[in-house]
């Protein structure tokens, strides 16, 4: 069983990670915001740092890829999914004071190829996050190649909207974009012409 | 008139933040690639690094801005426009081995709020670059509450872009999102049901 030193070294690693990069992040950083005393640290992680961030980036994704896949399979249409998807993450981001962000982006953004391991799981992630926007697309009737063009546009301008918020401390910025994929998205459904407007949809899956 | 040391620590500058963000770039990392000397640094930059990284940060914004600005006006639909841009981006990508990128989304995502003339800069960029398509699109006939939702969607998917093809070491997603945005934006044109198919557009502005 993990510690609970361990798992509150994680949630630190995580946090800092998406408020100030791979490089913003220092070890003096963690063990202060996570009160934990300098000896446990290669006590829990005798990889250091590098350690420390691969296992925090890795627990975040598996959240952010469970939350994804949970909006689009509770979802109506595959839009809806993404759209909810996309204000949860406009919540999270007020809820933090705009500290909240993508568990990858920043740490791609810099330069952390010399990481292998690290750039591997980030991209890794990103595949995965559009695997499960093409996956839905598909079971809702649109076809491949439509899919694989709409769910790296989902998953892209997520990710775009997630840094426009950040730089505005303000949210809308990810609720609009959630608004124009749940519209692009759902008029790509091969019966989007003769579905009921919004509200009035039923369960398709 | 500037001079050459200067310019080169400029460029030298904005290389390293979109390659390694606010905090992976320190002055010596900036003095060792630019192979300017020490002294030079608070000749030219007496406010230091923060200095450096705004002049850097602002020089790189502009030459962006001169280019969506000069993608959109010279395409012959604001879709188009926007699809080269990102193209454009999709080859310095290649050229610069997957180390160019957006000049604002790194200095954001490291929490930059701290220095908040350079927090100012990179969220006037996103809004400019927002601002420039939102013209196009309205110049086009596009209403003007659509033009908002588009502009914004076009920004947020090439950021988003950017950093899946710095994740991927592939440009291939820049160049799909770029398709995606100019079927997006044209299929919104007022006469977009009785345009030709691309290639055989007339020139629109």
């Amino acid at each position: 069983m993990a510690s609970d030193t361990r798992e509150r070294m994680l949630e630190t690693t995580a946090r800092l990670l998406q408020h100030r990069g791979y490089y913003g992040t220092s070890l003096n950083d963690i063990l202060d915001a996570s009160g934990a005393p300098r000896g446990s640290l290669y006590f829990h992680f005798p990889g250091g740092k590098d350690q420390l961030v691969i296992e925090a980036t890795r627990a975040t994704v598996e959240v952010a890829t469970s939350e994804l896949e949970r909006a689009l399979d509770t979802a109506d249409t595959p839009g809806q999914g993404v759209r909810r998807y996309a204000e949860a993450a406009a919540s999270l981001m007020c809820d933090s004071d705009f500290t909240f962000g993508c568990p990858v982006a920043p740490v791609i953004l810099d330069a952390t190829g010399d990481v292998s391991e690290l750039a591997e799981l980030c991209r890794q992630a990103l595949d995965d996050w559009t695997v499960a926007i093409r996956r839905a697309l598909g079971a809702a009737g649109i076809d491949a190649a439509r899919a694989d063009g709409l769910a790296l546009m989902a998953i892209a301008a997520i990710e775009g909207a997630l840094l426009i918020a950040r730089a505005r401390r303000n949210e809308s910025a990810l609720r609009q974009v959630g608004e124009e994929l749940e519209r692009l998205i759902d008029a790509a459904l091969p019966d989007a012409g003769r579905r009921a407007p919004p509200g009035h949809r039923r369960k398709r899956r």
